[in-house]
């Protein structure tokens, strides 16, 4: 695997009317947005959820192929009237529709020639020029064109495939995070971290999220970067604050 | 509170690096969906999740307060340095980011005039011109400028504040829905629900999402119309063509 030194940026595009309507709770991009990162270095830097219509994710899938190094899309691509991930992809890269070989022949053995139906059929339909992306749970398998990767929308396959998306992606540093959780309000301790951060402006970012948890209000600030060593000194000029301010930590 | 006929359509724009990065789970765009769809008849269209970057903000508000007859941001309307949406939306609608005198006054009479440090005044800065979301759970209140509503990020202030958008928003006719769980796949009714969809296709939108639960594999079909008569009608169609099929119907 190549291993490059510029930051790599991918863009997740959820499609599905399910997410949109408020019907079902994503998770996808939770799972997307750790596995890219502890595993190849990259970074999410946009998510966007859209409904199953043509036009929409045409547009979508070239604004976001532009715009990032790898766009992850999921859902829209099982047997069913509502599935029109593949299709539409196809029309965003002007490409032909059309039966790929070797999905055709995984879903045929899969199911037997008897129960290989249209909508069974319809699942390895793809744009023309697609590589495949194994599924060892379903059969049915994602694609691969140019540079966004189509995955399904159920939770449980998506989770068995991603790792099949591995070999064609090339790898940056990793990102690692420090997270130090205080027993105090944001507003107690926003000018000194505004100081920090503007200290270590160029290696790091600091975010600050309050909580609630076990009847306690507490704030988690958040050291993100992908060079240990500042990552530890930025870690002490917090730790040296919070001692100053007599504030403490926050244990589970 | 006036009721209009058309479609109303809105999108949530999520401005938080802990959600790209895989660090926080939203459940902020399940609830606001939900919420707009029942109480007020409006439909989620679009949602994005983007960075904590000024620029970025500014191009999102600016591209989806076009598109969309409301926009509703949540997170980066805190005390920290990273709580910078006040400050973009500013910069988007071109108009002054400055003191709102009634957000001021909340927020002093709240802290009292000792704690009253410059974090906790920098949350009653606002786009000039904004009208108050008032927050009754710890103050600090979110603001509507033009169609744009910006609220906090930690889910249960947003949800203690979310009723105080209504005064603000037209309302249109709600989104009914009825779901069918059928002990099926996808692949065995995708070419009957595609009849059915394209006789109801004026009226009802059908969806089909497969399930893995109590160890079943099912597909819970989902109607969404505003025309109660239209959705029984198609639900009959889709009851027996259960029948016929020999579906049994899946229940917990």
């Amino acid at each position: 695997m190549k291993k490059i030194n510029k930051k790599i940026k991918a863009s997740i595009l959820i499609i599905g009317n399910e997410i949109l309507s408020g019907r079902t709770q994503d998770s996808n991009v939770l799972f997307i947005s750790n596995w890219l990162n502890s595993k190849c270095g990259i970074s999410v830097n946009e998510v966007r959820i859209i409904p199953d219509v043509e036009k929409i994710i045409v547009k979508n899938v070239i604004e976001l192929g532009k715009n990032f190094d790898y766009v992850f899309t999921t859902g829209g691509i099982g047997p069913t009237h509502d599935d029109i991930t593949a299709k539409s992809i196809s029309k965003a890269f002007k490409v032909k529709y059309e039966y790929h070989k070797e999905a055709y022949s995984i879903l045929e053995s899969y199911y037997g020639q008897v129960k290989f139906n249209d909508g069974r059929k319809k699942m390895s339909k793809m744009p023309s020029g697609s590589m495949l992306i194994y599924n060892p749970s379903s059969a049915a398998p994602g694609f691969k064109i140019k540079n966004v990767f189509c995955l399904p929308g159920v939770p449980s396959i998506l989770k068995s495939m991603i790792g099949n998306c591995e070999k064609y992606l090339l790898k940056a540093s990793i990102t690692l995070s420090v997270s130090i959780n205080l027993r105090t309000v944001e507003s107690n301790i926003a000018k000194n971290l505004a100081k920090i951060q503007k200290k270590y402006s160029k290696f790091i970012e600091i975010g600050s999220y309050p909580f609630f948890r076990l009847g306690i209000v507490g704030v988690s600030v958040v050291l993100r970067s992908s060079q240990k060593i500042k990552l530890n000194l930025c870690k002490k000029d917090i730790m040296n604050m919070v001692k100053k301010k007599r504030i403490k930590l926050f244990k589970v």
